[in-house]
């Protein structure tokens, strides 16, 4: 007798946020490993879980507007930085110097992190073990910017005799910075350790895989929270400022309102963009054949 | 001839974030509703799917953990403006009344819509629509607190004839606050119209819920930046305030420092606690039986 029992869950529309769980099976509860049966069919292979139209145009859009706002908050940054502060330099002038620290740091903690956080958006027809190669990539060449940022505030502080750790938007960062390194170091190590031993290790990689995403999210908002900190207290040293004119303080003002602005819009995108989908990748159709 | 045919699925640990998403099974691809079969044994209730030690203790650690920020932050931004910033009273002083300011929104956008996002995970044992019902009860009782709120800084800039929506501060505070109600209004339909016909509209409510769910934390994000942002400025007017002693400058810093910190460790927890699960509940163990 000829049995093709179906499992109740129909086949649901694709998932749009790819993350690691997603493309795997999970693991037995009482620790034993189970990687994936090699004859499995793949969620995304079935026509069934094709993207619709709208999810094609919800694909562009965030692909459109969140290269546009990651790449504009980094010009907008320049921008500022070259025209209004007189420009970036190492060492000749505490100044110049400090204004290295916001241009490495939006572009380690937001631009560059923000498309780390986004290729597992944006990669839909790459292979997994390449999407994490690149989210680390992104991150790697991230800690360079970070690190230079970090030496350029301590240096610029040092030659101007200021307390660092004083301020609140300093605090932030060192949380961030923190949480950063925190996150690189488990997400290398269990990326590391899977490729080694992949099947040995499949439930604790499993386990870490939500842990991971959602402190990387809550660590890319929190340096948001803290660039638009130190947007802030910029600007209110501006204010104070004797030398530049009213008509310049306002065109600042305004700009740095704008990167300001920019930085939510940007932590809104990935947020929404990153969101797990109702339509887990287990929820496969199994077909199970008894004869 | 009897066949037990079990999909290859297999019990997984229980889901820490019970989303509207995990609780119902998702509606066929081509807009077919499916309301949940009435036979179907829930996920919950499966005695392999019982939280662990482990589970335990760290649902315990994130209940008592969030319970002391959420409600810390808002002692101690009450302690200040008692202590520091002379208290609080409506159109009596134009400063009094923009002490108020500060103590309704992180009331209502931090304490209230923190504990109503963590609503998900704290309550376990609660039915779903009572926990829908909790979540937008201490959403509707944080509006009041956001409206008094923006009419205090309103009231307060108009009597002290300063410019509204100038600063950074504010344009974050106008993209939160309309986030919110564009949430509220989202959230209160889809629930209203669920009441109304649950299963004609399974398919559009089960689309929503990691939007809402991902927009809603990422409004909480912003509600955090905004609120540092807040600190911020009123710290660096308090420092050019000269009827202030240098010491009360340095314990007023010290304090809104510490509610910014503890303001981003919400943030962390909180988004930590409501991530999804890599166990969904439609990874149930489903046995088809023929005869």
């Amino acid at each position: 007798m000829d049995t093709n029992s179906v499992s109740p869950l129909p086949p649901l529309e694709a998932p749009l946020a790819m993350l690691d769980s997603e493309k795997t099976p999970p693991g037995t509860p009482n620790g034993i490993d189970m990687p994936p049966p090699p004859d499995e069919k793949r969620y995304e292979e079935d026509p069934d879980n094709a993207w619709n139209c709208c999810s094609w145009c919800e694909y562009l859009l965030i692909v459109i507007l969140s290269t546009i706002l990651l790449v504009g908050v980094l010009v907008l940054t320049l921008f500022w930085v070259m025209f209004y502060r007189d420009g970036f330099a190492w060492s000749e002038s505490p100044k110049q110097q400090f204004n290295l620290h916001p241009i490495l740091m939006i572009a380690g903690f937001v631009t560059l992190s923000g498309f780390s956080i986004l290729i597992y958006r944006l990669c839909r027809c790459v292979k997994h073990i390449y999407v994490k190669l690149i989210h680390m990539f992104f991150h790697a060449i991230a800690i360079p910017c970070i690190a230079l940022g970090f030496l350029s505030i301590f240096d610029s502080h040092e030659a101007l005799q200021k307390v660092n750790f004083y301020s609140l938007h300093s605090w932030l960062g060192f949380v961030t910075m923190g949480m950063f390194v925190l996150q690189f170091v488990i997400g290398f190590f269990s990326f590391l350790v899977m490729l080694c031993c992949e099947n040995k290790t499949y439930s604790c990689r499993s386990a870490m895989v939500p842990i991971h995403a959602s402190l990387g999210l809550a660590n890319f908002w929190l340096a948001i929270a803290t660039s638009v900190t130190g947007l802030i207290e910029k600007e209110r040293e501006t204010v104070a400022e004797t030398n530049v004119s009213a008509e310049n303080k306002l065109i600042e003002h305004y700009i740095t309102s704008a990167i300001g602005i920019t930085l939510i819009f940007i932590g809104i995108i990935v947020t929404f963009a990153v969101r797990r989908s109702n339509a887990p990748a287990s929820a496969k159709v199994y077909v199970t054949e008894r004869i």
